[in-house]
């Protein structure tokens, strides 16, 4: 691979998401100095567009993140990790189509990145850019999915990883980051406090910082999804893109992957995306419907990776969904539970419940008539069910116990 | 996709693995007419290789098992999953080659398969030639993968399934079968009892049969894995392959893909296989060693996948392995957990028990002198650990609880 450009060359600086000020990119901050919001890339679209184009693209073999590296705050090509992060299949779903009278509808399913979350994405590209920055160490706070990709990324690169989870963190999920090999601090405390201390102990120690948050590069790796949706479809974006919504970054990233597109000509139009919030984790739906400002609330989903009851980065997902011309939906657990049935069964597709609610906003959004009749849709699955077995469970009925006999065998089944 | 010639014009008939005995194509025999044997699919290669080229396949952009179709036992393009079966990642990995000195060694991760497995491969032309025969259903015995993967691309494919599995079988395995909606009944007996119930029921009910001991159709679309690998190495197939064993399906598929690529002139050597079985479950091991009949045991390994005493495909196995010149090693359980943290820690790829065994199959062949020291090794990790985080549980240590201070936090990372 060729190396590339330094990231300075293609970036302008960054701007701040809360009071739109803007940064020049030396000396790198991490947050707004103005105001402590959070920073958004600008890159330099029109130098990049000399170089970036369909063609490039139709040249590069690799089908992962960094085919589109040139769009990345990464440098040293030896800091991208090998493992095939992104590139994941945009499946067309027949049977799906057909039983709920979509016309052109896909699911993109995230569930096959490496450490089975969308996530990876934007770990990937934490882990090259901590290496770029000459890190050895990195950190996060996270109850799930983050903190895996962190820990997966970080050995398949040799960075260490060190996470704080809050206690209750469910136990299967700690044990695949004690497999990846990184420390992990349990924090007798919620979720706020052990973020609190995450980010003391990064001011004081120097490591890396992973948290979205506060680092403004993990969305930048998050927008490779819709950079591939785009490719996958022939550069013809869909016109709407539904994604469920926790702290808020997905939304953030699909935008912000559509509309660099459009901005360095290689589409011609930006899709609506409409976010997708548990009804018992919707601070984002209440603030969009009400116009009003980001209340935190008390979350109560069982879909653990979208129950935020405080959005780490609301202000950007409100933006890109109000930009995008789109909206905010809510949908009750039951729905979602009914969701995984519904995609596993008709697509063969096993998503983590937070993974699905965005195939049940698709229902509740044609419900409020947030869809047109022939629009291209296209459905983003960001986990693997196997994450959370235990979570499908309450979704499923039972097995049949049936004693080693034909004659018990066929009793079972004709009363059916 | 443009339509396939008939099967039965790609193959010349069948041959008995027990008895030699050939068979012609119709009427389709599921075992040995003359002995009960398993059956192997002889394939035309001289005609296939007419039109089956490197050409053909550049030309291809499928990253899926269906870029070689014509290899394989299907026929309608109707009835190909549209789920990514296959393609799946080959990784180098830089870290783990320095850290044991292997001078070339990739790792192929069949963990990201649709539903976590390397049975994917099977259940996908289980699934299609399911589907060409006019089935509506399709059932087998299993305790996990097999079935699992025959009830997601079933359902992918609005194929109905119907497992059998004993009644000891893990809950987590069992839920994921529910959400793809399979019928699943639960056997009160061990798993022979629970396979011979499953072949009553298919002679009663006229089922499609995907099970590996009898279909001979399902090892050809394993052997697909072994046509990804020469491919993605440029028709330069490695040396040596290594791949765990439980009922010995998988080696002898990658010696069938291989096998066929020579066939048909595409390559010039076959692979030396090497099968890995955990020493508590050894029984081609010492029918190798011993070089006297395959006697079953009782196992006992915690691998749940490859914790087989009775071998189904085991002469079709220990036929593979001594054709292509390889050998059989065991394992230790303990050396299958640190094998489980060395791939996860040294290059970010997290496997299920009997998906990693093949790599601590790997230290166990060099201590036994089977590898030269600069030949080419591929290790295929057959599951993902995300299906068996139970199981990983016991190959690692455990988190740091601390106090949500960081003065707290500061005594725990300075104490180690």
């Amino acid at each position: 691979m060729t190396q590339l450009e330094p990231k300075s060359a293609r970036m302008l600086g960054f701007r701040c998401v809360a009071c739109d000020a803007t940064h020049s990119y030396e000396p790198q901050p991490y947050r707004c100095s103005s105001c402590g919001g959070i920073l958004d890339v600008i890159w330099d679209d029109e130098r990049i567009a000399r170089s970036f184009s369909r063609e490039l693209l139709r040249s590069r073999r690799e089908r992962n993140i960094w085919r589109y590296r040139e769009l990345l705050p990464v440098e040293s090509t030896r800091h991208l990790t090998p493992l095939r992060v992104g590139g994941t299949p945009l499946y067309t779903v027949p049977a799906l189509r057909r039983r709920f009278d979509f016309e052109s509808l896909w699911v993109k399913d995230d569930g096959l990145n490496p450490t089975g979350s969308y996530k990876d994405r934007a770990s990937a590209v934490g882990v090259a850019a901590a290496l770029d920055a000459g890190a050895r160490v990195g950190a996060c706070a996270s109850t799930g999915n983050a903190a895996s990709s962190f820990a997966g990324l970080g050995a398949s690169m040799g960075l260490e990883t060190i996470l704080f989870l809050p206690g209750f963190a469910p136990a299967p999920k700690v044990t695949q980051l004690l497999v990846y090999g990184a420390r992990v601090f349990s924090v007798d405390g919620d979720y706020d406090q052990t973020y609190d201390l995450c980010e003391q102990a990064i001011a004081r120690y120097g490591w890396y910082n992973r948290n979205a948050a506060v680092n403004p590069f993990l969305v930048e790796g998050k927008k490779t999804a819709a950079l591939e949706i785009a490719e996958d479809l022939d550069f013809e974006p869909p016109d709407v893109c539904i994604a469920s919504v926790g702290d808020g970054c997905i939304v953030s990233s699909l935008h912000k992957g559509f509309h660099q597109l459009h901005s360095l000509a290689l589409t011609t139009r930006v899709p609506r995306l409409i976010g997708v919030q548990a009804a018992a984790a919707d601070p984002l739906v209440r603030a969009f419907e009400s116009g009003e400002a980001l209340r935190p609330l008390r979350a109560g989903s069982y879909a653990d990776s979208i129950n935020v009851g405080t959005p780490r980065n609301g202000l950007k997902a409100l933006e890109a969904i109000r930009r995008s011309g789109g909206a905010f939906v809510r949908v009750e657990d039951d729905a979602i539970r009914e969701a995984q049935r519904q995609l596993a069964r008709g697509a063969g597709v096993f998503g983590e419940p937070a993974g699905v609610a965005a195939f049940a906003g698709l229902h509740a959004a044609r419900e409020r008539g947030l869809l047109g009749p022939r629009e291209r849709i296209v459905v983003v699955v960001s986990g693997n069910g196997l994450k959370d077995v235990e979570g499908a469970r309450s979704a499923v009925g039972s097995v049949t116990p049936v004693r080693a006999e034909i004659a018990d065998l066929r009793q079972h089944l004709e009363r059916a």
